[in-house]
């Protein structure tokens, strides 16, 4: 099982959960409201650490937790919808999960998601 | 190391906090504001995305890291009192912490947490 | 490649901003709102699940991702920026990421983040 992080911009939020939709098997979405900085803002940015609301941008970040071969379909579907081709269109990120329980059910592993 | 996380129902926080608080060792939580939607919404459903907001459920997003010998005890604390047999209940995960520092001390892995 | 994640206190955000900033490679971070409570607050304390929310400490939830050789100086940065020593400074933890993505050019694994 893996959970699938993702970074998006907020205004393609609507098509990621569209294309998260049009999947056979839709898998259950988290949306946290987040800010964030890319990176490459370093020393010789015109950033200032009193100012720095302003240099943050807002962003949405989604979690979607899945059996190992929905991985793949899942990546392509959030990559192609959120994807604009300019700077800030975010990041995925793929990590182990190592246990799932479903709370109504106490279904365990790939049958709890 | 784990790192338990868990979607909710709002309205059982103050529960299931209390069912942590009763453990011998609480273990410390981080408590995030999400919205989610469950699995199964796909293209049979009435799901329309220009009106996505008012399909998206309040979740609250419980984060517990822990040694692994105290994952057992926190997900059946979580999970019976987070139970109320109806959908949305919501999900436990784990995943695995390879490093661990408590900013304060300086202390690492179990004794950070 | 790893995800750091961070909780730290609000007053020190801007800090522990700055302290990325001045590293030679600026990973990007990710900032959420969050609340919390330390470890500790057992059958012993003072704890009362119908106030719980005036026990709630106001936290900032930081990720970055970053490159395996990236951890230890980003952990260095973090901790001596976010430090006070008082209690609450929060912790550091470090999990294993699988797969990156970058949205806007398809970049994968080191070269995304």
């Amino acid at each position: 099982m893996k959970e699938i992080k993702t970074f998006i911009q907020p205004h393609v939020l609507g098509r990621v959960i569209q294309a998260l939709h049009a999947l056979p098997h839709f898998p259950g979405v988290t949306i946290i409201d987040a800010v964030g900085q890319g990176r490459g803002r370093g020393a010789g940015g015109a950033f200032r650490v009193t100012e720095e609301e302003i240099f943050f941008h807002k962003k949405k970040l989604i979690e979607v937790v899945c059996a190992d071969d929905l991985v793949s379909p899942i990546i392509e579907a959030i990559r192609s919808s959120a994807h604009t081709g300019h700077a800030g269109d975010g990041l995925i990120f793929v990590t182990e999960i190592t246990q799932a329980v479903r709370i109504r059910t106490g279904e365990q592993a790939d049958s709890a998601v």
